[in-house]
């Protein structure tokens, strides 16, 4: 039995998320439908994060076991063959039995994208937040500060987690303004930001609802001020909205 | 009766092309729609080029005509509001009523982006023609440069076309290597081409059959010196096929 590590890249748009479901098609059913059909095996394959449906990833990591003995070039070469070009394996390798790509997590780092302007873009609009209202990216900052190191964030955390503690430590916060976008070598002007957040790890939703609650606050519907308050309250009903999935990518998983 | 010429950038991938058809959406057919609502009249729509299905735009141009006494900035702002995401209009200017996109346009940019390696990217492939065969570049160019200048174009011309002259004159034809292209804003570091083609006029086709034959030349099915016998021959049965509509963007249309 092999234990095989692989990273993954994809373009969320068309799936129900990372997890496997009866009806829809997600990035974990699909892996395993090509796995089986690779190793003539039920193999099931484990990821470092559950994706939300809409959700990309440029550096997802997930891992399966298997009696199969293929070498990794031509794991990834069959894998790739298969797999819908918006899902892509980037590398594979073999690695230790105990491997568990959730468990043995030390930092996640998550992407944001928003357009903040009126003018949506005919490529890139499928892989931002489009928010018209002007928002202040001092506040922002401001805010985003107070969320920095080690808290209980359920002020942050989605209905339906079963996390046994509500604890986490955020490493690094950024919010940057972006003046310029590319898609393929072509250069679009625009007012964009893009928030970078990385943590030891995030509860159900936490990106999303910092995203979502900076904004309320980069719209002077909160004061930066009031963000030290959600958190501290420890109750969902506090912070913002949940930012759509569309603007999230997961970038890169730290062993 | 006011004369309206407005700049367009779409995403070809949802639609059947430019023209107007019964059955399926086209950029044509979704843009006259619109306008019916906004106008309250039945108004027609003409493009620069009538790009193929799957095709993209930077920069098309169109114009029509209409008695709505809108301003251009609210005509801008109500065909936003309403055409889908993947079809945006960047600028709208009233202009004289003899305009004709097609007839006054004096020369026309497209480019073309081949995906030059195995791996595919999750986020541009459905942007680039991956053609896996690695492809000499000095011989595409060679073949490029007999190209240059005005020749009767019929060899690369695609049937049903019903132009009075195949003559045109082309202006420019870079094959360029690209070694990183961005996705918002990330770097992919990779093996693409992207090729610039700029004439007085495309003949049906034309772009497509020409990066078809450079692929194939690049490939050395063909040798470089062939392309002359094919441009002299005008015989469409000697250029090679057709490259898909996937890679093409029609850039940038100069009055």
């Amino acid at each position: 039995m092999n234990t095989f590590r692989i990273l993954l890249a994809y373009d969320g748009t068309a799936y129900h998320g990372w997890q496997i479901q009866k009806e829809e098609a997600t990035i974990q059913g699909i892996i395993e439908s090509i796995l089986a059909k690779v190793t003539g095996e039920y193999t099931r394959v484990v990821a470092s994060s559950r994706t939300d449906a809409g959700v990309h990833a440029f550096g997802q990591v997930a891992s399966f076991r298997t009696n199969a003995s293929l070498s990794t070039a031509l794991f990834k070469q069959a894998l790739n063959a298969m797999l819908p070009h918006d899902i892509r394996v980037i590398k594979i390798k073999k690695v230790a039995a105990l491997f568990n790509p959730r468990r043995d997590a030390r930092k996640k780092r998550y992407c944001y994208y928003i357009e903040n302007q009126n003018e949506r873009s005919a490529f890139l609009h499928k892989y931002c937040w489009n928010v018209r209202m002007s928002l202040n990216l001092a506040d922002m900052r401001r805010a985003a500060r107070m969320l920095m190191g080690t808290h209980d964030f359920t002020s942050f955390m989605g209905a339906g987690s079963g996390v046994k503690s509500p604890v986490r430590e955020i490493i690094s916060l950024q919010v940057k303004s972006i003046r310029e976008l590319q898609f393929m070598d072509v250069r679009f002007s625009g007012n964009y930001i893009r928030i970078h957040i990385e943590a030891d790890g995030f509860l159900r939703h936490m990106v999303r609802n910092i995203i979502g609650t900076l904004v309320e606050i980069g719209r002077a519907r909160m004061t930066p001020e009031a963000m030290r308050e959600i958190l501290a309250s420890h109750d969902r009903r506090n912070s913002g909205p949940t930012a759509p999935a569309c603007g999230l990518f997961l970038e890169k998983v730290t062993y």
